[in-house]
């Protein structure tokens, strides 16, 4: 193949998953306290019941995010919220975050004051400490690196393992707004760059907007599923797309899946973001693909219906199916398609 | 000034440490499990009695290390060394690390697995766990960022602020040789950049090449204070300089020090390289200054001088004087010379 030239395998080859499958593979466990290690959300530490849980998350400019619409201070904000939102991801609550930035002389000490001001806020807006980091030079833009700090009594952390047949498949907010609003945004920028006296138009977007620039972490829905005892069977939340984090559920839980198209919960911006851009653009692929979103998918017990029907922000889309089977989409048709992975950023 | 034009101030402007004092100043600590915050070579976490400590530590391409001759086998392990390195430095012990990695499509995945090699054979050395981490892609060059966790006794723990009048100030090993090593990469890169088939000389170099390219955390000091019962008062890993680390240690502990340029252990491979490289180059400097070295730089109580004395690879090199007074170089001449930072990545 042409990418495998003289023993030279391109990193695209492999792609994202396959590629720390390979790299991490059979790196052994030595500590009593390294309970959980590779593999899911988050690393789980500690020998008693209470657990400390541990993500490491990397935002590097180009890839990530684009300067030419990300405010410094939404930036911030982001990165704190995208981490916190891998310790959500295991039913967990945060505590503290240290901030690892790599900076180019591009930027001025005004520049990463406005950084750290969308850092303060949301470490302020979800109670956690700042209690480390560094910041380096870098020789080309900016990389950004939260490691985020969390806690969880063991019988509460929800992995990607745990679903079983039957269980109920839900999803909180809606899905594909924030790859919507990236896409709104690319638009402009390329109208922008053609004519520099272009004023951008982004009215009637702010929903899709915020969601991509300024992402919250589903704290909330964590607090309340506790609040109504409930612990999800198994938990992931939607950074590469509801395809992507179906599939890894699937995979690390043995199982299979059926989801509903018409139950997946999808805004009505994201709708009119498609409906603009392209007559072949269906809402559906966003919500499937889009990636982003850093809602919380997980399943739950059947037992557990009656507690969750009636609150609002969680969706029930769907159930576990058996061993050997996949990951399905049934349409309003009654068609099953069989989902792949394709989130946007398969390959970050 | 040229430098601060319409409201800009550049990052070369303030310097490292007075831009995370800046950006960093006044977070509040609002968790019990917050035990030290933002100040120290780690984190320190938990209400418990054994505590965790929480580190994390970037190099970035073109800025920490140079492909030209930095072998990726290397480059892994050394990445996974200097984080360990400040887990030492609070005189505790590493358990897990996570690895999170930027990195651009001009390494293939043939080179990540020699990168991985590395760090692998440094969990091993250290019987540290690898946990955790990600791997996202770049625009350009790779940024490496390197979580670690370690474990102690509170009273165990070592802070940069606990220097006390009189107090003796040690340091590990030898100063100096990883930037001599540095300076030896640098010539034979020039010469080679000069005429492609010139072959590098690093004959006799092997000790300061590799305490560049491959340095060790002193782990093994940290056991032995251990094994002879000795808590140092303060403690901090020399990444910066011996100059610019004692002035973390006076300033936090609110005191001056002597040091005597006679006691600086130094190799007799620097002193070499520093009579090829010029006559004006004084291995005095590269230990001062140089950087790099992850030595581990503390003070004892005088009453613990008994103890330190014999253990090899100890070097007592001065002692705490009173709040007020500076950190300064005692001649062989018994002059005074008062230490100012002067770091060769000051600005990273």
């Amino acid at each position: 193949m042409s990418d495998q030239q003289e023993g030279r395998t391109e990193l695209s080859h492999l792609g994202k998953f396959a590629l720390i499958d390979r790299l991490t593979d059979d790196f052994p466990l030595r500590h009593d306290s390294s309970f959980k290690g590779i593999g899911d959300d988050c690393a789980v530490l500690g020998t008693g019941s209470v657990k400390t849980l541990v993500t490491t998350q990397t935002m590097a400019e180009g890839v990530h995010f684009d300067m030419t619409y990300t405010p410094l201070r939404h930036l911030g904000y982001k990165a704190i919220s995208v981490a916190l939102s891998n310790i959500a991801a295991m039913n967990a609550l945060p505590r503290q975050v240290l901030v690892s930035i790599a900076v180019s002389n591009r930027f001025s000490v005004e520049a990463l004051d406005e950084l750290y001001a969308g850092i303060r806020l949301c470490c302020d807006r979800y109670d956690v400490d700042l209690v480390g980091g560094n910041i380096s030079s870098s020789r080309s833009g900016m990389v950004i690196t939260v490691t985020a700090i969390g806690e969880a009594d063991e019988k509460q952390i929800a992995y990607r393992s745990g679903a079983h047949l039957h269980d109920l498949v839900c999803v909180s907010g809606d899905l594909g707004s924030a790859y919507s609003g990236l896409l709104i945004l690319e638009r402009e920028k390329v109208t922008f760059q053609a004519d520099p006296n272009f004023k951008p138009n982004l009215e009637g977007f702010d929903y899709v907007l915020e969601r991509y620039l300024k992402p919250e972490p589903r704290i909330d829905i964590v607090q309340l599923l506790r609040e109504n005892n409930i612990v999800p069977t198994s938990m992931i939340d939607v950074s590469d797309g509801l395809a992507s984090e179906l599939l890894h559920i699937c995979k690390q839980s043995d199982c299979g899946c059926e989801v509903y198209e018409e139950r997946l919960p999808i805004d009505y911006q994201t709708s009119r973001v498609c409906s603009e851009m392209s007559q072949n653009m269906l809402p559906v692929s966003n919500a499937l693909n889009g990636g982003e979103d850093y809602e919380l998918l997980f399943t739950i017990r059947q037992s557990d219906y009656e507690k969750i029907k009636e609150l609002s922000g969680i969706h029930i889309i769907g159930h576990i199916t058996e061993a050997g089977s996949h990951a399905m989409l049934v349409t309003p048709q009654n068609s099953t398609i069989r989902l792949r992975a394709q989130g946007w950023h398969d390959n970050q």
